[in-house]
């Protein structure tokens, strides 16, 4: 069938959870680039456990939760003053620098987020952004009340935008998102942003590449993506022309 | 409510996972260690995208797919020869050295396992190590088919030992494991095995240590444990004596 909608993740897809990174090295000096893969493989490992354990709370205090349990793990006291700041950044995460051209080239489409982020999380972000006109919905998880890869979800799609999966194309840089969107049953593209160099590796990576490691390949889950994307701007060329 | 059961996590709480490290490095030279990190880091995050995936498939299958993710990962063709040895290895992983002096010493209690591992892996796990006898049962989450922390393989409990909730100590190394326990209602021992050190860290640190951050210190899930242990040998301190 035809795809007439455009579903995209937020965390990593659109905006680039790793802008972070530059405010951790300024508050936390040589543990910086520590703390921001640390945050985010927990922030992930904390939607994953709270969804199982059918325990939710929502993203802005799974988070902070990350970002405290990540400060205190290298000795760092996660104080107000530091957490405020760096959840703050959170809520302005760079888009990445090919989003509003793609966006524009897609406009014939209805396009729309779906996220792990919180309501007022996304709002902020959209805004902050300056996306907000281009997208005829932002939904978070938080009316599911549970995380990506549960199939309820993505079944907040249908939901709320009234349209019907097999016309839905899912666009997420994360691998696990894209194992459930497919097991889920829509169409997908992955975004490969943090595809693995080829030079050999041995035992003495850093936090960086070892996320790249085990972030950077597909997932062996058995649900693979239809198409494999460098950027958001090689969406059109994946799309026959819709008919109005 | 006195405690008259203990039920054991298996894989990393009774026996080593760490304890692949020389055959990896023995197979894979210098990138052994990484692999052991990457394995285990997938392997866990595997279960639990299955589990909120509702698409499970038992941990044999798991472990073999985060494996070959692994290897693959760092440039090593997944073949058969090398798998097969390393899967091999997680049929025969080592005891903790106190392990079996701590089931010894509990020998009043009824004390089973409950695990992820497949039937056949626990199976063949126990017996290797010789301490099916002190056991009234092995418990798979594979009657559940699902993963913990989901409550359903916590409930496996009560309904294959016809024991009560409230009646059972859970003992895992494992921190989202301690906040399932928890959260289902069990009174919970954390064995703290790879506790951090003190020494001060910065962002230079390898896998080794990049997993001691991630999984040493006590979860941020609001569903903490009720007892802190540094060996199995401490849990008979913990219990008061038992009325026969």
């Amino acid at each position: 069938m035809a795809i007439r909608t455009l579903v995209f993740d937020a965390y990593g897809t659109l905006y680039d959870v790793h802008s972070v990174r530059s405010l951790c090295t300024e508050l936390c000096g040589d543990r910086g680039d520590l703390i921001t893969q640390l945050w985010r493989m927990k922030q992930l490992e904390y939607t994953w456990l709270r969804g199982l354990m059918r325990s939710y709370e929502d993203f802005w205090r799974v988070t902070r939760a990350s970002l405290e349990f990540s400060l205190d793990s290298v000795g760092i006291t996660p104080e107000a003053a530091i957490c405020d700041r760096l959840m703050d950044k959170y809520l302005d995460l760079d888009l990445y620098p090919e989003g509003r051209e793609a966006l524009a080239a897609l406009k014939d489409y209805k396009l729309a987020i779906l996220s792990n982020g919180s309501p007022s999380m996304l709002h902020t972000l959209v805004r902050a952004s300056g996306i907000e006109s281009s997208l005829a919905a932002v939904i978070s998880v938080d009316l599911a009340k549970t995380y990506k890869p549960d199939p309820e979800c993505y079944a907040l799609v249908e939901r709320v935008l009234g349209v019907r999966k097999e016309e839905v194309l899912f666009v997420s840089s994360n691998g696990f998102d894209v194992a459930g969107a497919k097991r889920f049953g829509f169409q997908v593209a992955w975004i490969a942003r943090h595809r693995r160099t080829d030079r050999p590796v041995n035992s003495n990576v850093g936090p960086a590449e070892l996320y790249t490691l085990l972030r950077g390949g597909a997932e062996k889950l058995r649900y693979d993506a239809d198409f494999c994307i460098r950027a958001l701007t090689d969406l059109p060329s994946l799309l026959t022309p819709r008919s109005t």
